[in-house]
């Protein structure tokens, strides 16, 4: 598997740990820090540490797992860090986590002293195959998603399928459903390749086309004015559903399960808007089902989960807009649609 | 005087307000925003007001004047103000006031969604002639000036004279300290016709020259890797004087009284470094002199300053980095100057 070139920065695949050690020191830095949090310090450190063995004096900065951390207060922990430690404007920050390290990680640096290097090492398959590459940095606030943020790129991102090894069955899922989404949005005969995969833990081949496949979308379009609205396929519905899902349940879903969901409702509005044929909508629905759980709509009402999409920062003139599909592997941009035809989908998935 | 034209945006000097009815107008947002702080909603909003003559609806965001507004709490509430009055992406930020203003508006709406458009309408004369070009955008936090900030170029800059008019002859002088600064770093000629002019309000020419020096340096080197930080001189220890009063003292100093400050030392420091003449030294210190109060340095603890130094931004590897001159009228760059000589150049301005 070769290193892919994305915006003016390597997503390297290989040996990626020590390709990690040689940016650093060709870097030429006056200090590296390690933004980990309480499982990524435990599981995923020791292999950057033993790598360096001792070489290089990372200082590290540790925030709380999970999106509810992603917020403007742990970002100014990790600012207040960056001072005490005297970071200058030649110092790297090294997001060492998920997508909420690499997110939050990134807008940190891009924005300290008005901007500082900084790199992902991605340690979950959702971060490897979405947040780490795109050069989107955000935090969370008003449990809307991402609303604070800049596009900033990394300066590399080092993809290693060891860390995959030390990750619950159901954070691969999460990650699953972003591939899922690479296929149906851009790719049937990737999707057909997944379709006949144990996704339990998936390829380094399949990861890497994954990332091939966003890293295509995302050159094309950094600032999302066009084709990459086409990653937007089931999030709108999906980031609705799993904001309610984060502020009302307890076992709240992950990214991916709410992902998955939101697939399938948009699949649902694709086959009632955009042409998408029943088989290919039943397709879909059979292969997301028999990876991802049920999930119990009716706890939600339809009409915050409406007003929640209307905030999202993706849409515009109090109109809400989704990427679907017009088949497998090709999808429909800019798709207005109503709160009865969004709240019909929900209705439709809550009868599945 | 001609519209300059910054990097991809202009600076209007003429029939300003009306240049920014045409702008708002052409522009198709969805929603406009003004911020403004206490002083420039009574002072300054009117003017706008009665130009759009009610045809254009403008949702007002409000905070505090003065540098300690500056923070990340006010940033939030901007934020949030955003929020509950549902910007969206193609929503316009009208940063309206003076540096506090155009600093954390660019900051707040250069993160916003990651990246709404804004436009800076500069109402002191600092702003006219600093803040308001250059695209640096930014917020203090722990007493560090711009320590969080991007660089985000605004749509466009809109200068007008009017706003000057209500301004105290203080807050002219703050901005007086830049425009001496330009012709020091860049055109004797400039400096020459500075000192022979009432500066007590700078005309527009003088201002539009100035404007046009600062723009000519940032459009080289919009990112500050090499000759925008010429714009430095003085602001070495004039930011460490002025963060070092805003703490300590109950009138602290403004910004332009901590830079003319701040370039008297730096002058010496040129003398005793990089060959500026005692001729031109005199000179320089004679009409700083002329048109600040001597400020009492006894109060304030060298080692204090030198510390507040090494956290500036633009140091490195534990060194501070001076830009000093020549001659009146140039300037040299990265010039390490030693705790000892930064004290001995404050000791020097003492004993004046």
């Amino acid at each position: 598997m070769k290193t892919i070139q994305s915006d003016n920065y390597p997503i390297y695949f290989e040996d990626s740990i020590a390709e990690l050690e040689k940016f650093v020191k060709a870097g030429n830095y006056s200090r590296s820090f390690i933004l980990t949090d309480e499982h990524t310090s435990i599981d995923c450190l020791p292999l950057i540490q033993a790598q360096f063995a001792g070489h290089e004096n990372f200082d590290i900065i540790e925030v709380n797992s999970g999106e509810e951390s992603k917020t403007i207060d742990f970002c100014i922990g990790i600012w207040k860090m960056l001072i005490d430690f005297e970071a200058d404007r030649k110092s790297l920050l090294i997001n060492l986590g998920g997508g909420v390290i690499t997110d939050m990680g990134g807008f940190a640096a891009s924005t300290f002293k008005r901007g500082i290097d900084f790199v992902h090492v991605p340690t979950t398959l959702l971060s490897q195959v979405d947040a780490s590459v795109g050069g989107k940095t955000g935090i969370d606030m008003d449990n809307i998603k991402n609303i604070i943020g800049t596009f900033t790129q990394p300066k590399a991102v080092f993809i290693a399928d060891e860390f995959l090894k030390t990750l619950p069955a159901r954070q691969i899922l999460s990650g699953t459903a972003e591939m899922l989404k690479h296929g149906l949005i851009k790719d049937a005969a990737y999707w057909a390749a997944l379709k006949n995969s144990d996704l339990s833990i998936p390829s380094a081949e399949l990861i890497y086309r994954s990332v091939e496949i966003k890293n295509e979308v995302v050159i094309e379009d950094p600032k999302e004015n066009g084709i990459r609205k086409a990653l937007n396929f089931g999030h709108t519905i999906g980031h609705a559903v799993e904001t309610n899902s984060l502020i009302n349940d307890k076992d709240p879903l992950t990214h991916g399960e709410a992902i998955a969901l939101g697939m399938i409702c948009e699949a649902y509005l694709s086959h009632k808007k955009t042409g998408l044929s029943s088989d290919h909508l039943t397709e879909i629905v059979t292969v997301i089902n028999s990876l991802y759980p049920k999930y119990n709509l009716a706890a939600a009402n339809y009409e915050t989960l409406c007003a929640i999409m209307l905030k999202d920062k993706k849409n515009q003139n109090g109109k809400i807009n989704c990427t679907l599909l017009t088949s497998i592997g090709q999808c429909s941009l800019d798709n207005i649609c109503t709160d009865a035809e969004l709240c019909e989908s929900l209705a439709w998935y809550a009868a599945l």
